[in-house]
């Protein structure tokens, strides 16, 4: 989704370049702190996969440091470090979720484990350097993990801010990791329950992606008043679930140039979204079977994707979801109207709902 | 190796027990505070992994504070919750290892992205059940990984002594990932590199398994001191290889019922040990050749590895690594001779040394 964090008045890229920065620092200082090639050469890696990242968490985060301060001025480099580990975490939550979905390629790029298959592909079998690569791949998502942690500790929060922050961090971890659990045990075999669907959207993507990164952020903005972090919510968790209903209506019918996805694969997965869960409840029963025939089958061609795009629209449930998007987003405006917030951070958010939810195809 | 943690003086069994009380705490404060039935599954899965464990990085751990306080009382909550922090990172270490390796079985017991492909296979092809085992254990693995954090930081310990703890756990992290990494890039292509061979045990097994605890509990003992730490590592390290080299040599000549491994696993993966380095650099070429042939190979059997064996016989290389393991047995048994600690102490770092280091074939 380009040009997504390009909302409001706040200087979003400049901010940007600040949380870049700070990686680049972190990256620097672990460069010089190792020696051997190996360390060298993940550090490199992980540099290189971060780079193309849009800074949703970052980000947001900032934006929430903003809306309590006031402040149209950048922010400290505590607080930008503390945005920019959220990135090291988010790295980590990708590159294991890219071994997860077996995907090949993220952002134009080979995935971690497959890049780390070919690089050590000489004198192994394919299957071999198959294994190797999500070894690897693994490996690199956890040093990522603990990188974030070090980013944070180190970060120059004050003791108070790091007890505060933590606490938010314990429970996105927590919620992400909830939500990939469900998305994994359920793929394959999608139902008709949009209840756990929607529970899947709530964790994975609506807490993780936009209420905690904002939570922390008004908290290192000097803000622990639990009404603001509620009003936070209400505006996070709407705009959040429409965001994901939102990429997963793409992932179907969106179109591969421009969202840069490839429109198989979630059906190639047999992924639970919301809006399979809905066709599946709304189907009638010869359409059900044809969805169960061809949602999870890794042969899945474009004749099959299309004839799922068919039952899905005679199901009516792109629209349902269409509607479920409009519907989340009119409530999250209406909640910024109500935020105490400085102008140029209710600009900010209200142009990150517009853009997050919009139609790109 | 069954009994390792028996060493010493020191009432070990009943520090053994604390710890798993620790464990059992944390494990039901989570349960209490989630309530969906996916994350209990989550909880008791991780529950009974840990059931089994040897407790060495938390005793070590404990013997450290013992070593600087010279109480034989049972340390304080704060330092039980510290040490059995070390035994949730080592379940996410061992989970994702398990993973890496493709292990069946750890401790008797279905490994954990076994046990879920299992328990997830109904209506799923046998690919589908076992990515989803994968993908849900190296969650879990991730879990276990946010929850060492959770209980470090809930341990109790001062301000001043977490921040003192913090860097050793992030040294402690960054080394065990970096031995990990590179046992997976030189898997399935052994060479006589010997000297990476060592750098591989260090990183993965010495300072992981004896020299950080132990740090760690030096440190919550109220010791700081260069020297000590310096001491510490003096005894840890030559300790932690012997023991590495104890159990290459028994996963490729020890007896499967002690051992409670496969005698098949290490030489099916090609793991570069630096027993196998030995003996490919003082191999013949005839010698070379057969090993580069054997060693790898997914479907080597019982014939293959006594082919194995045979040639490393050959080359002297079990003999060698032996005298290694006596060689560091002693240089560790002398430091402990100059070591500042009391009498407990020493004697149960005798012990472990003794016990780590021994036959059991």
């Amino acid at each position: 989704m380009p040009g997504i964090t390009e909302f409001g008045t706040l200087d979003l890229s400049c901010i940007r370049q600040r949380v870049d920065s700070a990686l680049d620092d972190f990256f620097d200082t672990k460069a010089n702190k190792v020696d051997s090639p190996e360390q060298q050469e993940l550090i490199a890696l992980l540099r290189r996969f971060l780079a193309g990242g849009k800074r949703i968490r970052s980000t947001l985060c900032t934006v929430g440091w903003h809306a309590i301060t006031g402040h149209e001025a950048l922010p400290p480099s505590a607080v930008l470090r503390t945005a920019a580990s959220l990135e090291l975490f988010h790295a980590f939550a990708l590159i294991h979720d890219d071994v997860m979905d077996n995907s090949a390629s993220r952002r134009g790029m080979p995935t971690i484990h497959r890049y780390l298959a070919a690089r050590y592909a000489d004198r192994r079998s394919p299957q071999q350097a198959e294994c190797l690569g999500i070894s690897g791949a693994i490996l690199l998502g956890d040093l990522a993990l603990a990188w974030s942690d070090e980013l944070l500790h180190a970060a120059g929060l004050t003791p108070a801010e790091l007890a505060g922050v933590l606490p938010i961090i314990e429970a996105m971890r927590n919620e992400v990791m909830h939500g990939q659990y469900l998305d994994v045990i359920t793929t394959g075999r999608p139902t008709a329950d949009t209840a756990r669907a929607l529970d899947i959207i709530r964790y994975k993507t609506a807490k993780y992606t936009i209420e905690r990164p904002m939570h922390i952020g008004v908290l290192v903005g000097g803000c622990a008043a639990e009404a603001i972090r509620a009003a936070v919510s209400a505006y996070a968790l709407p705009i959040g679930e429409a965001f994901q209903l939102r990429d997963d209506l793409l992932g179907v019918f969106g179109s591969p140039e421009q969202t840069g996805k490839s429109i198989l694969e979630d059906l190639r997965d047999g992924k639970h979204t919301y809006l399979m869960a809905l066709a599946l409840r709304h189907a009638d029963s010869d359409q059900r079977n044809l969805l169960y025939e061809l949602l999870g089958n890794p042969e899945l061609d474009e004749h099959g994707a299309a004839q799922i795009r068919g039952v899905l629209q005679a199901t009516g449930a792109p629209a349902i979801v269409e509607h479920m998007i409009s519907n989340r987003r009119r409530r999250a405006l209406a909640v910024l109207a109500d935020l105490p917030f400085p102008p140029p951070a209710i600009e900010a958010l209200k142009n990150f709902a517009l853009r997050a939810t919009a139609r790109i195809s």
